[in-house]
């Protein structure tokens, strides 16, 4: 087992990273200060895994929230459940809320400890990989709004994180294949070591190589960790962790949420913005290649969907194309391994990145 | 005008006291970083100051959500109406959201903000006596549940707070009565000096003298303003401000919120705490009958309902009357101007002060 500690001063957490942590009860133990414990979870991981979890939490009052899959179902009022069984349960404020799950439970596990009576706190046990990699570090909490991914949360520090490689062998290849999406963003963004490391174990990664995925995630979490330390509240740097993301943000609205999975939106918009950074001369047309090659190594997209029109495009990133000056900002690579925030983005070059980037 | 800072570090923040403050744009126009702002206010509160307002913001985008008036709305669902215009505005993270109306809208506004985008602006405009010397100060913001009240909201501090006494004159005298009852907590947990001033100072106060409800306002804030400097998270002292509190909740709810005010309810409940203090001899019965006397020049009631049994009390109170060791913590008065809290009660007392505080 690994621990890596998540600098931010008296609210900083270790993540614990490794085979059969589950097994370990007195690692999440350790860190619930009361008598009473709820664990959130949904439909699809809690046959999988909650008994085990149950099991370790043998003593203390346990009751448990299990909450349908999806991101369609990341709103109010499937958050609001958690309250019910909260205040029915008569949890009080020594009440430990666990996720069990991934993103969409841990967004919503926290901010619901973010908000119930003001604050209790809060473990995140992440069960896939994306969920291991991006919402283990940040604090960022939340759900949707018909108008709007994530536009009500919170920023909200757990007090532990359990990533328990393990718990992967049940993921589907295809949501392996999405977290490895974000995984090479860390690469792309601040890091070419890893990501020359990536190169060279993506076959280990997709076979579920213990020992590969447990560094992989590891590198991932202190990359996102350094930047979410320098800024936790997105005042600027921590932009940079959008690499890919406007693009893919555009991609996953126009395909409707859940038939491209995140990391796969994500997967075909990093290849945008690596793209348009070729265009500005700032990396070479091999090492452009480089990124499509892992990715596609990864069975990840490549390609923005061959319906997707640059106004499409230009529409569903909030831009009116005539007026671009000033108004898009984006995530681009200056070299390999390092991202900067830019808008000073030539309208010419974005078209023809549109144009490259369709499928056929 | 007088301005109190409300000391908590980089949260700190002024609360402007005085007449006319609406008409003094500037004041609130410092504090707005952005160029939107969101006015919530109810629909008693709209048609009086609304478009006062309104007009001092000339030159922002403003936008306004008026909520129905009355705590039994303080919920999840109509919380969640100001995301709707939040969103459907296009209010980005520079936003500002204005409260107008009492406490109730102040909770809601201010839990709102607390999470539209994990955080944006947030200043108050309190119109209620009650909400200009009580929820002005601490930062609890949140909405309540079926299950409870208040059981689902954030520590949130506004960015200034404008309580303008002008606006007390449109404020029912039942409701002026309902503010005073806080009022007296203060002279009572904290403050004898004022205690005495309020019994000098009584009538100017019920006859809506600016002068001295803006100085009663003022010493509230300032004597909650330590109390909270000194534990902003509720961790132990700031406890000594429920005083009243626990018994007063016990008759909301017996009565069903509503029926009796607020500070109805801790006006009889601060007399039920007096009452024990005296019977453990911590006050003279001439200072019991002091604070009965003043309570009552403010035309609030003195005696519990007829109809509460002592039986009714604790368990709404949520303690089994057979095992009352260490279960209930009191607020109780240690001298006039000095609260406590305490485990340590004498179920006899108790039992006799249920007897003596009930109307008949």
């Amino acid at each position: 087992m690994q621990v890596l500690t998540v600098n931010l001063d008296d609210r900083s957490y270790p993540i614990y990273i490794g085979e059969q942590l589950l097994s370990q009860p007195g690692l999440i133990r350790q860190h619930i200060r009361g008598r009473q414990v709820c664990v959130v979870t949904n439909e699809t991981v809690a046959p999988l895994y909650l008994d085990q979890l149950c099991a370790a939490l043998d003593g203390y009052q346990v009751d448990s929230v299990t909450l349908p899959d999806g991101e369609s179902h990341k709103t109010l009022d499937v958050w609001a459940s958690i309250f019910d069984k909260l205040l029915s349960a008569r949890h009080n404020r020594t009440t430990t809320l666990i996720a069990l799950g991934g993103g969409v439970v841990g967004d919503m596990t926290g901010f619901a400890a973010a908000c119930y009576q003001r604050g209790v706190d809060f473990i995140q046990i992440p069960t896939t990989l994306l969920s291991m990699v991006d919402s283990s570090v940040g604090g960022k909490t939340g759900v949707n709004h018909p108008l709007g991914k994530n536009m009500i949360g919170a920023f909200y520090q757990p007090l532990c994180v359990l990533a328990d490689t393990s718990l992967l062998t049940t993921l589907p290849a295809r949501e392996l294949s999405a977290g490895i999406a974000e995984i090479v963003k860390y690469g792309l963004i601040s890091d070419y070591e890893f990501f020359v490391w990536l190169e060279n174990n993506m076959d280990q990664l997709l076979a579920g190589d213990m020992a590969a995925l447990g560094y992989a995630v590891k590198r991932s979490c202190e990359n996102k960790a350094d930047v979410v330390a320098q800024d936790e509240r997105e005042g600027g740097l921590r932009a940079i962790l959008n690499l890919g993301h406007t693009f893919g943000h555009a991609i996953e609205t126009a395909q409707g949420y859940g038939n491209w999975l995140h990391g796969e939106a994500v997967a075909a918009g990093m290849v945008m913005a690596a793209d348009l950074s070729w265009r500005r001369g700032a990396i070479s047309s091999e090492e452009l290649a480089r990124v499509i090659q892992l990715l596609q190594r990864a069975h990840l997209p490549v390609k923005a969907p061959a319906d997707m029109t640059p106004e499409q495009f230009m529409e569903l990133m909030g831009v009116d194309k005539k007026v671009l000056d000033g108004r898009l900002r984006l995530v681009l690579l200056e070299s390999m391994g390092k991202a900067i925030v830019t808008s000073d983005i030539d309208p010419g070059m974005l078209q023809d990145t549109f144009e490259a980037c369709k499928a056929n």
